[in-house]
């Protein structure tokens, strides 16, 4: 039993990793530490762990507590990991963490599971992907197999990258315009101007040799959780289709979260809030491939995949603690 | 052509009650003054006002426009009503509050236009109901116009108000309680321990003769808008179904927003949302009246009202730029 | 291992009696019957399940696979299971019958787990109760332990139960009135003339000898999953508020399902829906007693319940395979 | 007053179109036929038309009332319109079709009110265009206006039109997949093996010379109304921003219902809902026009497009009846 701490503990995916942690069969729930909830039940805040026994604890207490071979799971707003997880891994711990901080560093695993494990598995630091680069890149990066050279595949000129997003992406701090009232009935684009996850894309593209250009075109959906994200890539020439089914076959074969629509069956956010699976269908129009990949942005996207990554580090089993389906409805 | 201002022109209510207004044939919008908006267009706070040419005025500007005959809406924030009416009265204006500052002042005429038809035409100052409130007593007030002895309506012991309403009732200033991601999905009891709106509903209903207890509990469902209150009105003996239904028809006989439904229509918040409509059905079960009734919130709740109690005191018919549809679906 | 299978199984409550089975770790998932889905996966009817192997079968297929020591969750529409029970009865089967069939039939258990967990234990075929009727009778029931005279508590007068379901309980047959575009932003009542769900409470109220007259008001608001319910009680006398919260927590003492709140808390559906839990909030005003609850329609309401019926029936522990938390936002 | 008619009137377009012409200062309702709905009250149907005194009439009696220069709202199902507007033309009549059934015939006009008015003044049969094609054809068609050889805007090779659609596209007549339990919560892709609309929007491409290859891709999300389209429209060299906002601007200078959108300015489905609005962003990147435009499926997408039809046949303002808001939340 490895003792699982998580930091920061106050947000949508926060809860989404006690939620997780607290059914998981092989780890220990050790301190949620949280500023603004310090002292208070977790059950007051999360209705539907109101069932849960925890309690949030002060400032300070999780570094009072952590042991050499723990784990934290970090979960703070942007830029708050960079100063405390210098210290959790002086102390002997391992850190996940949900925030943008370490995904541009080299000296961080980048927790994209299906395709850095053997990495992930000896980091002492995990930077947990972004939700739309872990859609768009569980969508685009089996085209890169076919770099060394796949009869039917050319060069991919641009990939344009339309993502649909649940809220909860917006995170717990109250706003305006995440307001029921502003949501409800509305689709909405944003961040035309520019999105935090673009680049975090392009540098993976780059470590997988795409240098073509990327557009990227989040939306707002009145869903809480769950996005939808469509991947259009265009290649120079026409693109033979069976060479692009065979080449995400051979990506996911052993990946058990990464499920590949059959023709006739269509990618759906329903069939994945809840869990850490995502869904992928492929179709290829001559030379372009349109790659769709439905996750759930705080499963997948976020505290799934950092639970999969905590499977991948402590050697366990990658889906342990991650089987259960969520509700029908 | 009178000339209406709005102050306090950022909430939900405010931008309702121009969307009205800038439709209203007889009225030509003056002042829109918001102290958080100043400066900037109504267009970029309110997606649907995106198309009218306003913008919110500063602090103070309001006084320094107003006229002797205008007419001011007001819809700040519970309290800050009280400190300007009076300067705005001096100014020989009339005003329409909607907040509940005046709501329980004797000087101010009680905005439930149905039945204070009479003193809202001459007063210059009118505090518009709130929304629960507005609901409630168009569903039971015309149980007491059988007081001077109707027979088979015996004496009222007990009411019991079971609401529903929309989110914007909790206003445009965000809280986690608000944001879609609570909302969604849920159905949510509150106000348990006391509501604003109970002693709102005892005044009047005291005011009419009633002293029974009232029981009075709201919830909050995932609509934008709109609310549905069920009445449960309990008498000391069977009561007569066809005197019950002789008095709703006798009370709203000459209001042209109020539908009694018939047995087998069912009240519904989509038939009255964007309108100032209300919807009554009215059963009867032994000793016990069910009075439903349906408006919206912002509508008949609030806005709609609003521009209703200034038809009243212009003059206008009551109807007047309040005849539009909103959407069917 | 007890072999359990799903008769009817293509409607909600079937589908998530199938996701509860699927995770229940002392049960094997046997034949599930479908005349309408027959010979196709359960993947592709309903998006959750997509990643269980499961397939309908045909009709028939049930009864030819029966065994002795079986279970069948007969899952069809109203008026079906009384055909088919007897013969799996015969076979030496067990069954739990989620239709309104044999909910008045003295030969059948009523199976309300936390009122009557010694007939279900021996019953060989239980009626799983209706949503209504399992969250009005959680929640006025322990009021009838005081029926033997316990101070402070005198006789119960009328009981109105005003509640409020999401739109799954009117089952997957499309209708104009389940439409996505006819539910979101809609509160309704219904059933005013009449529901089905009335006499079944009014049958365990007279078994539990309260006869005091019953008003029920369902309405359908925008949600899936879950319905919160008001039941109102009205007594001859004032009522001690000790005396009933002793009453609440006696009866529910070693119910793991069930909570009650304290002050300050306010029961939510966003805390139960996915489980099998339900939520109780009681309020004592003068000689009225407010009990809300707020259960899951598809869990404690129909699928969670009649696996805590089977656990009960198979002499497991209650929370068998009904530990999960759902998804939390 | 010409008299305007309602064929096939049981429909959401239909019911928008008896919305928007009962507001119609100029146009008298003539006859609204239903086979399905014949003798019953528009008000039993749609809930927010309660208040409207219209009957649903039968078979046949549009034909027996209608007169030489009256119009006739054809809504019924694709492959209706085809065998009886013959005969409503020969009787003198104009039609304004809502389904597929001429979008593809010469001899009817092409109903994009912003591109083709010359020909639907003098048409007497108008085929009103799809949801999807009006709001990409607004997106994408003034790029069109540089084919004579615009400085900075070159070829274009490829369109990707990534589309967000409300519900009720999908029609009134009940489908699982249109359930409010079905469509809640979700984000689903669709027609990924073909849709109607992309031959529709390929004719007209032609007509304006682009002969590019489309790829196109609607997705259902959980709103009732209004919708959102992404068009990609890749060229074959850098394009010069200016210019490209120099055409939009030329396209629509005297369009009253297309906005469009400064930088810092998000399109919204919550701008457009409820009227005959159209919202456009447009942004180059590199080779790359993004243009996106939000529109109201019902109103611009349907019975509003209808209406400015309408009012461009009989020489009316094109605002007629076209200028409320519809509700702000």
């Amino acid at each position: 039993m490895t003792r699982v701490h998580v930091w920061g503990a106050s947000g949508y995916a926060a809860a989404e990793a006690i939620r997780l942690l607290d059914g998981h069969p092989l780890v220990e729930l050790g301190v949620l530490e949280s500023r603004s909830h310090a002292g208070q039940a977790v059950a007051e805040h999360f209705p539907l762990l109101r069932k849960l026994p925890y309690r949030f604890s002060a400032s300070g207490s999780l570094m009072a507590a952590l042991g050499s071979g723990d784990v934290v799971i970090a979960a703070g707003g942007h830029g708050e990991a960079r100063d405390i997880a210098p210290a959790m891994l002086a102390a002997g711990a391992r850190v996940i963490d949900l925030s943008a901080d370490f995904r541009f560093d080299d000296d961080a695993a980048y927790g994209l599971c299906e395709w850095n494990a053997a990495q992930i598995r000896d980091a002492d630091l995990v930077a947990n992907p972004g939700c739309y680069p872990t859609a768009t890149l569980l969508a685009v990066l089996p085209l890169t197999l076919a770099r060394e050279g796949v009869a039917g595949i050319g060069t991919l000129q641009r990939t344009i990258v339309d993502a649909k997003s649940g809220i909860t992406g917006a995170g717990r701090n109250p706003s305006v315009g995440a307001l029921f009232a502003e949501v409800a009935g509305d689709i909405r684009a944003y961040g035309l101007d520019g999105h935090r996850h673009q680049p975090e894309i392009e540098r993976i593209f780059a470590q997988h040799a795409i240098d073509a250009p990327l557009t990227f075109t989040p939306h707002v959906v009145p869903i809480a959780r769950g996005m939808l994200v469509d991947a259009y890539c265009v290649f120079d020439d026409a693109v033979d289709a069976d060479a692009v089914h065979a080449l995400y076959r051979e990506a996911y074969a052993n990946s058990p979260f990464v499920r590949i629509l059959a023709s006739g069956q269509t990618p759906s956010v329903a069939a994945v809030v809840g869990t850490n699976d995502a869904e992928l269908r492929i179709d290829v129009q001559g030379s372009l491939v349109r790659a769709i990949c439905a996750i759930d942005n705080l499963g997948k996207g976020a505290a799934g995949q950092a639970v999969q990554n905590l499977n991948i580090m402590l050697g366990y089993p990658e889906e342990t603690g991650l089987h259960a389906r969520a509700v029908c409805a």
